[in-house]
């Protein structure tokens, strides 16, 4: 609980087991604040699920597992509530720099579609073939028509946004037909779309809007969860796996029946959900007998909702970013929306593919340092020289002025951190996808026949990085040109 | 949407189907104002259910129906914001008012004992041999320590309370092993502890947590809705009804499996659940077959959790309440608490409960005019005198110094509510227990052999009404005396 510069640690005995909704009303009331805002684990996170999140207002820090981290440290909530105003380091400059930026989101030929329709669109990959179906066997989910987002549009019931945020990109959704009539969620977003769908084979909206909320409600990242079931469903089918270790549960492609009842399991950690709740890579290790050709990770976080052989920089940032396969550490909007920033790109190619992860990656990196949206650097939404003078009139440090400035905050960010997982043990050997992505071409639709082409790729890629070709590592130039020789070990 | 003056109509159709915690939320985030109160419907008021309650932040207005009204107006929620501030009319003599009052309270003997438990107490009427059981046809629940007071400390995880309040007799409940493990709920009340209990003859305090909340989210209020069931489990018993009509629930008292499935039933109007929507008593008359001996009501309104045959002014009350059997409208603590206002009464006796009963009717409805909670009455926590000096010095009108004015005034209002009554055809007829409380002698316990003795103790209350003994109806010399001469029909 930290209010106006102080902070206490409070017994939260009490909420344990909670769901996150429950966990935000009750501390606002035992606060009598209904202000203060509140970062907290569902059940999920108390169970230490290995993809765990931590939620704030239904909105979710999904990946990695932050909140089985909160879970280990019996840590339940943060409650932060403060009354003092923000000031600005040059009041002037930076309401200056607020009207460009509000002009550039507005000027931007996306802005009034994003700000309408949110990223409620699974038709864009499933049009480029490279929405993960069946646990990454196939790029098109049939009948994804009733998953595009004019259908979402029929079920919005309310726009919401970020604090502050003028494009107000979040929906609410509500399902009145059907087997979830009644049903509703904040979201589901494009990656939760998936979650629930191209895992199983079956574009069910009802079904997605109600395991988005359970989710929410439990305290789990959507994209893991989703990606652990399409595993299980692959197991299954191949025999790997029975109704024996399902709890009776029969997960057939086609039939998304046992989700809502997977999810739930996952997250209380009971019967066959304990082992999901491990994610892919550990559970393949268990189940042995072969299982682990079919976890689709990276580094032991599942993939997103993108098949890596549909867009060759898409799916070298999900190969190399950091925390796992993550489409937000370095989005190629660029193959995914055709956005011509820095330049044109063919998806399919492999040339040039390096040089243009690591600047979605940078980019990424230096637009979180002031903690702004993802989808600004995905979108390219915002000019980096604009970001700058928010930044310095922000602040008053000069050096955000110049443009080649943040660019090396940027790389320098991604480096220590590449740094911080060399300290760990990481390396080239964990910059691998599954066979799959590498050796299975798609079978069918607008990506036939490709595959993820992972060792040009790879070389490309950290020969653009500066990063020895053998192992991986950043070399000893690349770190002492962005002033990080204190992360070689001596 | 009410807010500083201002009124709104606003488009809810989005809300429709949600429970009342969800609905809060998201008209808070609507008007963006967290703030916002609000009093709103669940799904079983939409329905129509005719004990539909209007819920804010899970306190219920519960009784009589009201949200069935709402629903029938198409009215999901009102929601209240203010910034003005409340301006008594003498600010100085109103401060020492307050002083007053709030030395009455915290000089009541049970003020520690209520402040510490609130109403989690089913012990006292267990004690007292007059907690229905079985649909009213016992009068102690086997295992009763079981969710004595005792047990809910043990469960109890905060107090909470109604605004401003010093006594917040308000709890938080949770589970934590067994059946219902993780369930919690603000609450559950006597009556609730009773509603889920009692009807169906098993002391569960999981259960009657988990139904608690279930029934505060979908909008039902708990005391009908567990006569209800109690009434189906009895007709079940007696083979009135029969799986088929169930719905496939197999109905046996002891056994309250079945008790969170027919609770959903009856909010969605689902199957069997449509039925029981109706209240005991319209469910009665379509079931037929004898059934309407088993419908435990008054004026349609749901028996609470007092057994008449133990206490007959309690009893006289619930049967001559204006609303039906409602516990609230005049209290008889004397009966129950043996609280010694105005004297000490024998809560078997017959004599001087006329009197007794208007004497608590009339000071319940003097101190509803200050929307008072209704314990200030029922446990005699504060002196009219004092109750006059807060209303004088709030309003400026100085009748309400005068102790006998407000006892007029309570006197008026409750006559005024029978003549509203007596236009619409009710009278003497409706003032009846069904034949079980009157006939059936309770079987075990400390009210054993005792019945309800409707005959002679609704005629000493007619008469200290001064009603007409053949009729009911207000003779026209009382009305006189009230000022209401203008309700009679010309």
């Amino acid at each position: 609980w930290i209010h106006d510069g102080k902070y206490e640690i409070r017994d939260a005995s009490y909420l344990l087991g909670l769901d996150c909704d429950d966990t935000h009303t009750l501390i606002r009331e035992e606060l009598a604040d209904p202000r203060v805002r509140v970062a907290c684990i569902g059940p999920a996170g108390e169970k230490m699920v290995r993809f765990a999140g931590i939620f704030t207002d239904r909105r979710a820090c999904g990946r990695g597992g932050a909140g089985a981290v909160m879970g280990s440290k019996n840590l339940k909530a943060i409650a932060i509530r403060g009354h003092k105003e923000v000031q600005p380091f040059d009041k002037e400059a930076f309401s200056e720099a607020v009207r460009e930026q509000v002009k550039a989101y507005q000027s931007h030929p996306s802005f009034e579609n994003f700000s309408q329709t949110g990223t409620q669109i699974a038709e864009f990959t499933n049009v480029l073939g490279m929405f993960p179906t069946k646990n990454f066997r196939e790029g098109v989910v049939p009948n994804w028509n009733l998953i595009e987002g004019s259908e979402f549009n029929k079920i919005r019931v309310r726009k919401t946004r970020c604090f502050s945020c003028m494009v107000h990109c979040g929906n609410i959704s509500k399902i009145s037909t059907g087997r979830f009539a009644g049903h509703w969620s904040e979201g589901p977003e494009y990656e939760t779309i998936w979650a629930f769908t191209g895992p199983v084979g079956v574009a069910d909206i009802g079904l997605t809007v109600a395991a988005d909320k359970l989710c929410d409600d439990l305290g789990l990242d959507t994209i893991s969860t989703g990606n652990a079931i399409g595993f299980a469903y692959e197991l299954f089918e191949r025999g790997i796996i029975t109704k024996a270790d399902t709890d009776g549960l029969e997960l057939r492609f086609g039939n998304n029946e046992p989700v809502i009842e997977l999810i739930r399991k996952i997250a209380y950690r009971e019967g066959f959900g304990d082992l999901l709740a491990e994610g892919v890579r550990e559970a393949a290790r268990r189940i042995g007998k072969g299982a682990e050709a079919y976890a689709i990770h990276v580094k032991g976080l599942e993939l997103p909702a993108y098949d890596p052989r549909g867009a060759k920089a898409h799916g070298l940032n999900l190969l190399t970013s950091n925390i796992g396969a993550d489409h937000n550490t370095g989005y190629a909007g660029q193959e995914i929306f055709g956005i011509p920033i820095p330049k044109q790109y063919d998806r399919f190619a492999i040339e040039g593919k390096g040089e243009l992860t690591k600047w979605n990656q940078d980019v990424t990196a230096l637009f979180e340092t002031g903690i702004l949206c993802s989808f600004i650097p995905s979108m390219m939404m915002l000019p980096v020289e604009v970001y700058g003078k928010l930044l310095s009139s922000a602040t008053g440090i000069e050096e955000f002025r110049d443009p080649q400035y943040l660019w090396l905050v940027g790389e320098r960010i991604f480096n220590l951190e590449r740094m911080f997982n060399v300290r760990e043990g990481f390396g080239k050997k964990d910059d691998v996808f599954p066979r799959r992505l590498k050796e299975e071409p798609m079978p069918e639709g607008p990506s036939k026949g490709r595959v993820f082409e992972e060792e040009p790729l790879r070389e490309d890629y950290y020969r653009a990085r500066g990063w020895d070709i053998e192992t991986g590592i950043p070399t000893e130039k690349k770190l002492k040109e962005l002033g990080l020789e204190f992360t070689v070990k001596k």
